[in-house]
């Protein structure tokens, strides 16, 4: 396994959903920077559990501890490390997953990796608890980006079928979307899309989601062809938040249904500036910045926990069983992995501009 | 830059449209293993331009000459280099292009990356040539991998609003596409997608599309959580094929419209394995195989390099300009970019599978 | 920087002298494995401080707290991260070194490299403090190694001109050295060390030494030419250690003075086994394990904290003042070092062979 | 296997002694450098074969073709590609060798680690000839730097015995050593070392030697602690030259023999620049670099085939048996690695430098 990640900006993720704790530590952040402890944990709370019908009633204080990297309150240029102690655990609910694979989790795959040996107890390393240490590697990020005037916003793009309002990807206004309560452009759109969720829960369902991403204020020029390319970086780090099954920049899948003079981007001289007059790529050729904003939209599935009763096998048997699952979860991953989806793109865009262009 | 990528088996690709040469070096094979040259060859025909008129007119032989890594006809451990010669070049066509960047093809990004030395010259580095060392290299690893009974196969899923049929994702079947002169499972839909790619070439356009590539025969417990999943490498990797913007797994963004119940893929027994009666999953959970077949999607945007007038600017004056692209192009990138994807995905697949997971 | 290391054990190291903690994250270790807590303890109890008169007076219990890891108390394959508090810190003691560096500490260095926002107190990153965590993580691989049968020693080759008797590198017997509580061979010789080591400490002075260590157990054909070799991978990791200034395998710069019949190492076969009748390879051919020990010395240098008065400079001034350092310091940090470095040795070790060599 | 290296500057190297070529591609170079092809070759001729007695009477002409990451003359950023062709092989020299190992070489190793397919002929990917690929990227590299007014210098610092004035690790003057016929400082020294040299080869014997490389002008501030340190960098890429045994920094294995009073560099202020009036760290302290020159020296093992009968087995019957060496030799690899230990040393310090340690 890895769990660590990064070229100049790297991250190594580490814990368990009921272990000691969880945390993070990151490796290559510039040297004087005063990190902002508020407005971090305002940004972690955004996807902190327990503050809605929406989420798992599982609630968890999830204060980051720094344990390292900081010297007079401001980063030092040694790798900061913080540590998240998970304390509201109730491991029993889990008991009888060992044997009895969650379908679409990563139980039986895990199982068969890690020889019987894998921590199954709330998901283990595979839960979607451990975006909580991203959360802070990206919030610390994100204040990094925004010293540089490069920000980084997400929101929730689609639920079961109801979509928000796409980002306008030429211009991009800062409509504070991670203040909302819930995260859409569209307040109607996301009423509707929380009604979605409510029915799916209601009937001991779950369902998926789309978010969309975008980078402001990035110029050209960042970015290498090939392997290191910034689609190719983003791409590889969110596909580590789990639940994310696809993700595509600018157009993306549009593409196969347009003809090249529809989907390429005319330049235009802009203020002494070379800008394009659609943004059709995302702000990506070659897997390089063009200066116009990066916007990508990852596909997440549904919650695989559901309390409906589903067939799985027991492992050790070799036959079939019914399988119910207890335990508290989110009815749509999607809406607290908005702020995750921000944080690890805030971590790749700065490893991405921390490379010497010269 | 980095063309290099890989931790087990590390690819290392070279060369520009219109230099001496373009090549790859492949490190880590396993020692021993006898290459079949026709197989090679006919592998890398299938990407070769000139063959229809669905693509380029630029007629290169493509032979790659294998440089070190071979004794007595095997492999001996030390690096495999191939090199193919450019021979069809024509860099005059590609003269006024320096100042006045194709639209949605890498021009200006590189020019503001490398201060304006890059290689213009069809496309330098950013050329879809470079997916001829690609296929010579996952040629090699689709032959390694079918000693092993993995296969990995892809056909063109969709041109320009026409569909072909879908992979059945739990029997993947042995349809040879492959070997059809245009690779599509439905030759009738392949029919309809070469009109529309002609009808495009006609009125000097292009078309994307939309490619699916599957991977039979690899057992379960393969790949790790987080960053070294099997989903975050081979995306890292696909990103690197020249226009492609979109990435999905399984049901991929069809998630976000699913309630978990429909996505979920039950566990049942049969002949005495585990496996799951759907494989929405795509073959992969918690970034690990489950067993069941790889199944992904890339989308590809349009050739950017159409022939009708475009809007373009001239850097060094920074005023507006039009733009007539001549030289000889794909009127679809995505059909010559089946083996191409075919090819990484063997690399990334013996990549994957030669890590110890003891 | 990068205190991040390793291809398939990966480790990442956290903390300063003065932080909250310290720590370590390894990464790949294999699912299942039972760590001996008390055996590891009294591993890390080999290098903590405060046990004779021969080392710093600081004293702290070093007790690391395992956060995640762990499951039904074996490895399960997530990340193993363990903390270590820092809690016997007196930092006023460094309040005048930020402007006047510390003669071959690496004061000056790091706040050149870091702005002058390193973190001075204790040495901050920097300090041989940090060599706590690499045995955590080395005494869990040097536990896994054992039951490979592979077993990693040190000791104390030499101290200020006196030397230990050096390892035999054909035949090398379990002489129990880090039992004992100085780490040499000859325990004569050891007690000549001990002296030399006071007298440098009555003296407000320090001494250099040599540690060697060897590697018994491993089979042939580990590692690989060129820049993966075993002495690559040792030599990249044990630098890592602070005051390390050189490395050398098997004869190593003795070589200078042979001819090559002296120092090859003739083949024989005993007992059915291809050997070699001496070792001057130190175990390594090529990169690659001969199936002999592997053996190598490391040099490191004598304490730059020293108590006597010492030239050095204002940095913001730049102008020359004179330095007298207070603390409390080792006078040989060459002693504690000896479980380090077989600490770091053993993590190389067990990244190397956990490489798939099919 | 790796023959890959680097972060930001990244080489691939590949090829055998008797395969087709050898060559080297280099990936991340800035972009805009001309090089000087003149220059470049008589760098490379320092290293060729066949220019006096004391090297092996192969010769190759050793004439790089750049097949690609040129454009107008210039680097492009594209990865830059060098092929050697082998032309002066005669490969039935070797064909005993497959299973009779040359004591000390890597025969007997690499053909366990490859399971007997590895390529035996002339030493295959093990060969000392894989120093010219090293040397090309090096000298591409070396220009780079000097461009930057960094250089690399090295000599020969001492053969069986003899000793050759080391650099002054504080003052180091520009003797013109690479312009030599043979590379010392002291031709009276260089003298009696060929004067060894020769003997050893009328015995039908060899020698190691030492080699003493130093980086003038480099500033403060470059390099990391722990494992990304400018020790550890060199060190891990240095080990990737063929026949090295040893590595030391500064004082290196003198250390132990030191006080801490004799080893520690005082600071003082020169024409308002922080330098250190002794250098016996060797221009590095805690992985980075003070600003004083970078000095090391490698030692090298004496060339492993000597035209002595000499002990060996039979891998396959598993007996003992005598072994003559034919071939061509050198009787003390270390003179031609001069060029070999710059060149690497190049590539690791522009890999340093090319780090954005804003």
């Amino acid at each position: 396994m890895s769990s660590m990640t990064g070229k100049n900006i790297k991250i190594s993720v580490f814990g368990q959903s009921h272990s000691q704790g969880i945390g993070i530590v990151i490796d290559g952040l510039p040297a004087g920077f005063e990190i902002d402890t508020d407005s971090l944990l305002s940004f972690m709370a955004r996807r902190a559990p327990g503050q809605s019908k929406l989420t798992t009633t599982r609630t968890e204080a999830d204060i980051p501890e720094i344990i390292s990297g900081i010297a007079d309150n401001k980063t030092c240029g040694a790798p900061l490390c913080a540590v998240i102690r998970n304390t509201n655990t109730r491991s029993k609910d889990y008991s009888n997953l060992k044997d009895c694979p969650r379908p679409s989790h990563a139980d039986y795959a895990a199982s068969v990796r890690y020889k019987g040996f894998n921590d199954i107890a709330g998901g283990g390393h595979f839960s979607g608890r451990l975006t909580a240490p991203l959360c802070f590697a990206g919030g610390v990020c994100i204040q990094i980006l925004k010293s540089m005037n490069i920000e980084v916003k997400a929101h929730l793009y689609s639920v079961h079928g109801v979509f928000d309002t796409p980002f306008d990807p030429v211009n991009i206004t800062d409509v504070n979307i991670g203040e909302k309560a819930f995260p859409v452009i569209d307040d109607e759109a996301g009423e509707k899309m929380q009604e979605e969720i409510l029915k799916a829960k209601r009937s001991a369902d779950s369902v998926g989601g789309i978010i969309e991403c975008a980078v402001t204020g990035i110029e050209a020029g960042f970015g290498s062809p090939m392997f290191d390319g910034v689609e190719n970086i983003i791409a590889k780090n969110i596909f580590g938040v789990p639940a994310v099954k696809g993700i595509e920049f600018g157009n993306g899948f549009k593409c196969a249904s347009l003809f090249g003079s529809e989907n390429n981007d005319p330049y235009t001289v802009r203020d002494g500036k070379i800008i394009t007059e659609t943004n059709n790529s995302g702000g990506i050729t070659g897997g390089i910045t063009t200066g116009m904003p990066i916007v990508f939209r990852v596909a997440m599935k549904p919650t695989p926990s559901i309390g409906q009763k589903q067939k799985s096998v027991s492992i050790s048997e070799k036959c079939n069983q019914e399988l119910i699952i207890h335990g508290r979860h989110d009815p749509c991953v999607a809406v607290r992995a908005v702020p995750a989806i921000e944080a690890v793109t805030a971590i790749s865009i700065l490893d991405i501009i921390s490379e010497d262009y010269r």
